[in-house]
């Protein structure tokens, strides 16, 4: 199977901040995401939420330099004010001609 | 502590593919999975579901032979009819004989 | 965007064990953890549970040497009587002090 890399971009923060994260992505260049509720505690100190949907988990699979101006994004506009995690990962797909 | 490298395979789907999936990637080696329902757009253009649990995602630890049957399975038999989406990522486990 | 590696703990087990796995966690050095609802099955014929909710995904973002303990833990506390499944996946950060 011929596969090719990618990256994938997972963001944990409040769900009040789910929409205008969805439409920060898109604009930066992902064209889709996957939602999951969550609940958690952040590194802060602070708590993320206590019942599941109080979190939001948003994943995209995006190419490394949309992977790079979103992080860019939520180091500008998002940690300084938010309760915003975010990670980045090397993933393989198959048919990465989806996700550029 | 001593870890081998296996593949985790998550697969995003419509919700109602959820068994055929999950039947699937059991015959061709998974020896377990974990789902959690989920919400998202693709990367197609088609909406995945606006709702939470319209749409599914299956995780599964596998060997890298297993991981290259399903993506095979998945690119044949799932990725020109469905909103499916995957991706592979190398982990590190403890008790990999589990997982084979 | 400069970024520094870390590791992603996720520990998938049935939800009565998430208070006691939080506690953990927490006490061998994660300062910040997501928790997710999930359902799946086992890799040693278990079932993990047959509705949403019944198993729990823990993610952790932690240093190295964190990581080590979990697993170090969980190998002696808990794989053995317990449906507990973890895998450890490298992942580049932002802000990678918060996580330490």
């Amino acid at each position: 199977m011929q596969t090719i890399s990618l990256k994938l971009v997972t963001i944990v923060s409040e769900s009040v901040l789910t929409e205008q994260l969805v439409e920060a992505i898109k604009r930066l260049g992902a064209t889709g995401y996957t939602l999951t509720e969550a609940t958690g505690e952040g590194s802060r100190g602070m708590r993320f939420g206590e019942h599941p949907g109080e979190n939001v988990r948003i994943e995209t699979l995006v190419g490394p330099d949309v992977a790079d101006r979103i992080l860019d994004l939520l180091t500008a506009d998002f940690f300084p004010n938010y309760a915003v995690a975010a990670w980045v990962v090397d993933v393989q797909v198959v048919r990465g001609g989806k996700y550029r």
